[in-house]
């Protein structure tokens, strides 16, 4: 955290797809400070996009692009054998998209995080990894990427674009620091969720499954809004944060 | 035409899709001063995209957005009863989509122009037209936005946007001045369309499909790619005018 | 009705797509003889096709194809430009995918009931009804056709095809018989809408929106999975209906 | 083959989408006796369809599903991950929806032919090979399912499917018999191409990469419509054929 004292909330918003809805964004939103956008890749048309941005902008939320595989069916989980190139092109087509609503809802795009299969591939495979900070950086270098660890942080700097890891308080890790997805999203006890973000910031630790406890360098914490009790996970955690002394804020702050 | 003595030449590009190919643009573009880019509405996925405006950029070719409605499988040429908020959203998409890839390649996304069935709906219902006009306005008030006729000039001017009426020359117009669009393009005598570029030029006037000679208030001549002999049209067309001491040039000439 | 004291209750089913759900359909189907299957073009990808497939048939169900225009994010409710020849053979290809899974699953495909807005164009316009019977015919003209009244009668029976006119009632009729569609289902009281029900059954009337009876030739009556109480007004409505002697059951008896 | 004297000629056929051709269809068809009909994941529409098995039907030809991963941009050829189940789900609507165009037309359908990467990944993933197997029981036993080798042809019997290897002689094998896929199908001399054609017939080997002889049990040839000469070549293939006494005809001989 840039400060001992303040945290980032991001959550992936504007899921839904048609007449399709998904989470419930609009009593989620004000309980976190930074939105990922879907940008109709794995989910997200553009009356979508646009509505989801508005309410993000007026709640004064931190924006990101929340870039997929081109998979509505599959909601951008299923790997899909894309080349370096088709990574990078299809990235910044979707940053495109999603940066015009944003501006023209007098916002700004501030970051940039891969969804599902994505975000995983982008760590896995360099070639892809790069593809992704070459998307970013084509666009605007002052965007921040987000990703599950500092891997590709060289790769990132070496382009301009600063890399922030992310830290998940609300899935579990094994003891190597891999994050264990969930295919359908667990409810999990909103206070055990608020203890394992407040000791992330105070410590930079969390419980892994076995018990141990792994170091998480995590710059920003990500909560999911597809859980059953998701509104009443984020409630919790913001509260507790703040009882406990912990600012909610964007990494990036809104212009005034 | 701003002045007597140059015209612009546009033609729509970047229509491919997956492995299909549309028109020949490689062979077109050194005949043209402006491409309009399709979006991936109604054709052009991101690679062919970031092809097209790569090549366009190196040629210094002004670019603007093919914009579309969402119908791959009808190219964008049947009508769809999207509402004024859907176009307007989706015509933000596709404009961002396209001008991160021109940004990226070091151009400038200079003007919007709206392709197959939406072109004749953003003309026909006031709603829709204002809502390309709102989306235009939303993404950035100084790109030009084409256009069949003036008629949606004063709505443009009103949201500060610059409407630019086109010419046709290898389409007929009847006596009222309306496009006879052909539903398979036809090839055209090569010097029969150049004959009517020249006299559009110099005197603002083309031959209706009755002979009669119909007023046209083409700041821009529109020309297809997609005739037989589209290559050989082009490469006439613009020797023919050059011979005729008329420059092709961009609108909005190129940042050096 | 076939007989006074039976009944059909229809329901369109399948409608979710990839991770989005639509209705409650595992709760709605013990209530209803009959249902209506999404076949992949408003809504329904393969694998919900499978599973609503396999539930109906293991239930009982009459299965139908709930045939739509391509435009899964409209929810195939805009109005397409297609041609007669694209309806057509739109409507074979869905008719076919389903028809597939319910063969697999030991079932029959019954009949087809196009959704949305395709269910009015059908009406509308001559040569799309026509479009839709001849598809029908094309692949069973055993099959029976689901309409909104007997007006397309004549060309189905000129193919060979039987058609089937629906009753509404958790909708409301204006006094000419047209009905009004909710942009968003309502919730209706379950009561009201067994007496309709009951009424329409019996006496082939339902009250229109100002009161005023209207004769309906309702064959098989239609309820919505979509209203936020519809688990309630399906289990009532088939309550009640058997409370009064009416049997619930599909027009054609599923092979045992 | 089935006789030393006859010997099937099968191509992909259809694949075209919307607007865009692939293959020059009508030119080749005279010269084949089977057609593998793309059924809209990787290519082909309703209406090209229709009209390809129309023609198909027309010149007697024997009629197969072309069926593909679902991905248009990448033309059936990324490698998507899907679970057996969705494999033959997606399997199960392509071959329903093109078995309808076909028994609309007069025809049959008489085989399952995977397309692209699903062509390999049927054959690398034993789960997905069975799920394709699967799906083709699942419609009707009776259809031959065409593949690379035999090398899933005792699953296929498990389920009472008929497996048919198939040959290629436009293609390179290495030594070990894998087949060496072009990218982008080059065009190879018609009269090398039917020389391999004689030969896989009469000795059931063809010249590897490397020179040496390999054993192909190939049971129908497969010829590629999208070389840049394949019209030449699919005409000197099938004239060399006959003037070498051995017969073109289908596997399963059309209904009279």
């Amino acid at each position: 955290m840039s400060e001992q004292l303040v945290v980032e909330l991001n959550c992936d918003m504007g899921e839904g797809y048609g007449r399709w809805k998904f989470a419930p964004d609009e009593e989620l939103m004000p309980y976190i400070s930074t939105a990922n956008i879907a940008c109709g890749f794995h989910a997200g048309d553009p009356r979508i996009m646009r509505d989801t941005v508005r309410n993000a902008v007026r709640l004064g939320l931190q924006i990101g692009a929340h870039v997929a595989l081109p998979d509505i069916i599959g909601f951008g989980r299923r790997r899909i054998a894309i080349t370096p190139e088709e990574m990078r092109d299809n990235t910044v087509y979707q940053i495109g998209a999603i940066k015009a609503f944003v501006e023209s809802e007098g916002g700004t795009l501030a970051h940039v995080k891969p969804h599902g299969v994505m975000y995983v591939m982008a760590q896995d495979d360099p070639a892809l990894g790069e593809a992704v900070v070459q998307a970013v950086a084509d666009v605007d270098k002052s965007m921040l990427l987000y990703a599950l660890n500092d891997k590709n942080a060289p790769i990132a700097t070496s382009y301009g674009v600063t890399l922030v890891p992310e830290g998940f308080v609300d899935l579990h890790y094994d003891r190597e620091g891999n994050l264990l997805i969930e295919r359908v999203k667990q409810a999990w006890d909103p206070h055990l969720v608020a203890d394992r973000a407040i000791r992330l910031v105070r410590e930079g630790v969390v419980a892994a499954n076995d018990g141990a406890d792994v170091s998480v360098n995590g710059q920003t914490i990500c909560l999911h809004g597809d859980a059953p009790n998701s509104v009443e996970v984020l409630r919790t955690v913001r509260a507790r944060l703040e009882e406990d002394g912990i600012r909610v804020a964007p990494l990036v702050p809104p212009k005034s």
